[in-house]
């Protein structure tokens, strides 16, 4: 029976008709720890910034007008009444032809209006000679001048680093809301799969995929659960499943989803829950027997057991769920190269090729195909920076010509 | 007195020659935990991946002398002797005019040495009609094809990402040596600050700087430790550098540096250990005040208290020590930008312009300057992404002109 494969756009499209890909929840958590988390809701300033007006030199704060008309040649003399450090609040307030010493940053006197810096002035016990006239509001910086209350400093969505974290700070939040991190319970399958660190018996190969695959969901913003290796049988596929759906919010499996008679992973899939499996083979190379289900309201990929395969797919279907589901608008890294030779499109399949990239002599960015046989499992991990994509209805990309490559990771 | 500044690079160089930047250990950590880590060593694999001669299809393993001749049309006739799963060590051999059915990714039987494919074969009890020749190997991935023993899979310095965590998983590996990460204790300085989340009392201040700064902290590598906010006063401030050098690699303090009445850093820093204060004051703008001490082995930054002055002076002075003590290489983002105005040096030092990058309506990245007036301290932090370097030599940069711009962040 020869069913046509659906496209990969297609299965985009029925993901997202079965699934409500919005953020997960709110947490709040403590500023210090909010580090490349996602802002769940806009942040309105509750006070102005600076709250009180400040000096923003060390001087003498004064009335304005008593200062009009001092120069050089003609300074003015003004009694000092008191002094005001920062951090303390003035309890004094001055008068006509009085003065204030005062500090970088001290709140303003009542009765002042203005600041002169204390180069321009000279210091005679208890008296002050200005030697410069200062305008209204000179050297003061006004209260709410940075922010006023009320404000919207920082907007829903925002990824928070050290300039929106500061920000947090300065309005005097030391918490903030944020979006809930999706868990992604990650497992692998098959008889011949060993957990790293443990002795490999005769017949066995190491897991790669739940170690780079965890790695990546962290790197796009995921939480990674790891849950093992488990072997090829119908009840211990579908306990582990459970667990899985259970304890996360998506589940990533690789392996076992070839025609073949241990493929059990679609089958116990479709017991779980409604809907099921909802795509089951995709019109791409490689990646052709990725399989989704959506059970209740969460997502399960089976993804292809080569590892820089299923690392593909996961850049292709899984991280923009995750990310949609931890509130992060999608983003890709690309950058553009130069075809390193001609690169072959799989007829009637969206072609991937994965790419290694590296400057020529001249400096240009040349994109070089790694192999992906099946010999080269870890020296295509290793090698390919990213992916180049060729459309269904095109040959072959030729050699020189400029290509977009999706990076795996920032170069 | 008047003593002339000292230039940034010669502050690079006094603090170089004054500090050994190399990583400061190395720890092992489980690979699932290593994600961001710097591999400390280069890493050998201790087996052959695969560790023996893999079938890569399903099929039947046979010696391929054995299918010499077979076509669609002469189909040769073998002898079906077993069969032989993923997982499983083969326990049969074959002999002449024999077969062994086989699993994708198990083990080639002894006697045999090529796989032809299930599509290529037809069974009949115990005999399978052979439908094409196979040469040696064919379909067979051998022991140590992708990775021998022996062979350096990764090295020093490496940042570890998904694709290295697997590459660590495939040889078998649950555990990496890592460098340590440095331990940078942040504080904050002056009478008016208050920390974030207790009330603002009448005169004060919310705390930014270490809060933006201990982000900065994290976002290259290195471990922010919060200490809090001091007074200015000599024994306090003592007291809490002397606390910040035990518990930390690395120390940064902000504001207090300029010069006035409560500039007691630079004074207490100099009675801490030799060689003290090493840079106290860089001709640049804004940063001028910008007071570096090595206290033993261990630097103590004394930033501006501006905050875009203080992430900017971090970026430029700080960041490349962290980097160097946590084994990584330096790296900086940089941009292509097209200057919005023209944008003035200040005379005799190299001056940096904060700047906002947007795109105009023609799709060109545009360099737009942030004022970094006293009264937009958060307004510049959040606006700028970043910032150009107009050199002491330079009297401006025009309108249009094209300028790098170093980014604080990924855009």
């Amino acid at each position: 029976m020869f069913r046509r494969l659906i496209t990969l756009e297609e299965a985009e499209g029925i993901i997202i008709k079965n699934l409500k890909v919005a953020p997960l929840g709110i947490e709040e958590v403590d500023i210090l720890e909010a580090c490349g988390r996602v802002l769940a809701v806009d942040v309105v300033s509750g006070i102005d910034v600076p709250p009180f007006n400040r000096s923003t030199v060390d001087g003498y704060a004064v009335r304005s007008e008593d200062t009009f008309g001092a120069d050089e040649n003609n300074p003015i003399r003004l009694r000092v009444c008191g002094a005001v450090s920062v951090g303390e609040v003035p309890k004094i307030s001055i008068g006509r032809g009085e003065a204030v010493e005062i500090m970088t940053g001290a709140p303003i006197p009542d009765g002042a209006d203005a600041v002169v810096m204390s180069e321009h002035a000279e210091r005679m016990d208890n008296e002050v000679y200005i030697y410069r006239a200062v305008t209204k509001y000179a050297n003061i910086m006004k209260a709410g001048s940075d922010i006023k209350r009320g404000e919207t400093v920082l907007t829903e969505g925002m990824v928070l680093g050290a300039r929106e974290i500061g920000a947090l700070a300065a309005i005097g939040l030391s918490k903030v809301k944020v979006y809930k991190v999706p868990r992604v319970a990650v497992l692998s399958t098959g008889a011949e799969v060993t957990e790293p660190g443990k002795p490999l018996e005769s017949g066995k190969i190491y897991d790669i995929n739940a170690y780079s695959l965890s790695v990546a969901v962290k790197e796009c913003g995921g939480n990674p659960i790891y849950l093992g290796v488990f072997p090829d049988d119908a009840l211990t596929i579908e306990k582990a499943l459970k667990k899985a759906l259970s304890d996360a919010d998506v589940v990533i499996t690789s392996g076992g989803v070839s025609v073949g008679p241990k493929d059990l992973i679609p089958r116990v899939l479709n017991t779980l829950g409604d809907p099921g499996v909802v795509v089951c083979g995709v019109a791409i190379k490689p990646g052709k027997p990725t399989t989704v289900a959506i059970i209740g309201d969460k997502p399960v990929f089976a993804l292809p057991g080569h590892p820089a395969s299923a690392l593909l797919v996961f850049y292709l279907l899984v991280r923009p769920i995750i990310m949609g589901l931890a509130g992060r608008k999608p983003k890709e890294e690309t950058i553009k190269a130069i075809a390193s030779t001609r690169m072959f499109s799989d007829k009637g399949r969206k072609t991937f090729v994965m790419v290694n990239v590296k400057k020529d002599e001249r400096g240009r960015l040349l994109a070089d195909p790694v192999s992906t046989g099946l010999s080269g499992a870890i020296t295509t991990l290793l090698k390919a920076d990213g992916f180049i994509e060729i459309p269904e209805n095109q040959q072959f990309i030729d050699v020189g010509e400029e290509v977009v490559v999706h990076l795996f990771r920032e170069l």
